[in-house]
């Protein structure tokens, strides 16, 4: 280790305790992050304010730990991380694609905020605006990420990791999604509060299990990645 | 200037014709770049995929050429131009505002890619997915900046610029919007050929003006502004 790389150690492992080099080796990884984009016609699109800081963050963080990590990310501003398999996505279809390609996998993380809709109909031509008409989109459900692969007949991962990000009653509404996906955690976040915000470095997460929930205090989302790292590591067991 | 900063001056004019550094000194120009975001709720939003570098490459080139500038800039991931005051904003109604508050100008070039729909009602909440049940958005007309500005009643630059990414009947979708709008230029590029991209590094553009149509070569983005900051500052007269 160069003595740059030393001393950032150093200063992270004030903040917060790095998982073991080996916690996740021999472990395979799949990681979402970022956005979807859905497009509406060649140059317009609907996305969210997912920056992909979280999921890159944990992806890293596992690859830090010895695993063979996978990262399917939408369209972000970040680069890719180093030692990590990233493969780039627009839409939540072709998320899909990747993700069960990248199976089988130990745990897999869905740290995406993939579209729930995407429009029926992209349109082929640029809509042009029409004095006095509006435009009307209709909506088809889109594939849904973490119950498909939760429920995945031969190669569903032994852990499953879905995220929610609430504006309200946030404990109950990640406990229904966590029976409604099939999924094993929830990690669930208040997007609401303007503290655990999109875009932002900190997170203030809450981790719903079927019979538990872990509430963390506000931390940087590399903290809430080392976090989680570790806790899969246990919940995995072996080479650590 | 710094050797290196002279070895790259040297690069560009060996690839395009630089404007003269004094070609617009004593002119305020106000330069619209990059997309707008509309929000559906607290998380989603429309955009599109205007990456802000031909709007940026003008606001630079135009600073360069010794005008004051004024970018208001849509989200891009780009980073603010030096020597050139950029405001940033996220909806079209914030850019009208931030672009009338920057009046008056000589010229105005308005490069953003503004959306012309926002959705009626921003739900205060994040849309639940719900079984079997798709969103309906309604749509309300945003502000029309173009026109706004270039039908201003006493603050109206001399010369005000539009641009029209188009995927059809280029020049004729040019022209109609240069009419309707009041607009003196309209920069019109086809967005539907691949080499015109938007998020891409060169522009095939044509200059449609009340009376004629220049098309220029295929070339680099920071090429298309160098030629028209040089021919703004033709028109513009004056220090040169």
């Amino acid at each position: 280790m160069s003595e740059a790389l030393a001393i950032v150690a150093e200063v992270e492992k004030n903040l917060f305790e790095l998982p073991a080099r080996d916690a996740l080796s021999g472990k395979r990884i799949l990681v979402t992050s970022g956005p979807t984009r859905e497009p509406i016609d060649p140059v317009r699109y609907i996305s969210n304010h997912s920056s992909g800081k979280q999921g890159h963050a944990l992806a890293r963080m596992a690859a830090q730990a010895g695993a063979e990590v996978v990262l399917v990310s939408g369209p972000v501003a970040l680069p890719d991380p180093s030692g990590v398999k990233t493969i780039r996505v627009e839409t939540a279809e072709q998320m899909l694609n990747a993700s069960e390609n990248a199976l089988p996998a130990d745990a897999a993380i869905f740290a995406a905020a993939v579209a729930d809709w995407r429009v029926a109909k992209e349109a082929a031509q640029k809509m042009k605006k029409q004095e006095g008409k509006l435009p009307s989109l209709s909506f088809a459900e889109n594939p849904d990420i973490l119950a498909t692969i939760s429920r995945h007949s031969n190669l569903r991962p032994r852990l499953v990791i879905g995220f929610a990000a609430e504006t309200e009653n946030l404990i109950e509404n990640a406990r229904a999604k966590l029976n409604k996906k099939g999924c094993d955690w929830i990690v669930a976040n208040d997007v609401s509060t303007g503290t655990s915000t999109f875009g932002g470095g900190s997170n203030e997460v809450h981790i719903v299990t079927r019979d538990a929930v872990e509430s963390w205090p506000m931390q940087t989302k590399d903290a809430v990645a080392a976090g989680l790292v570790k806790k899969i590591a246990a919940t995995l067991g072996g080479a650590r």
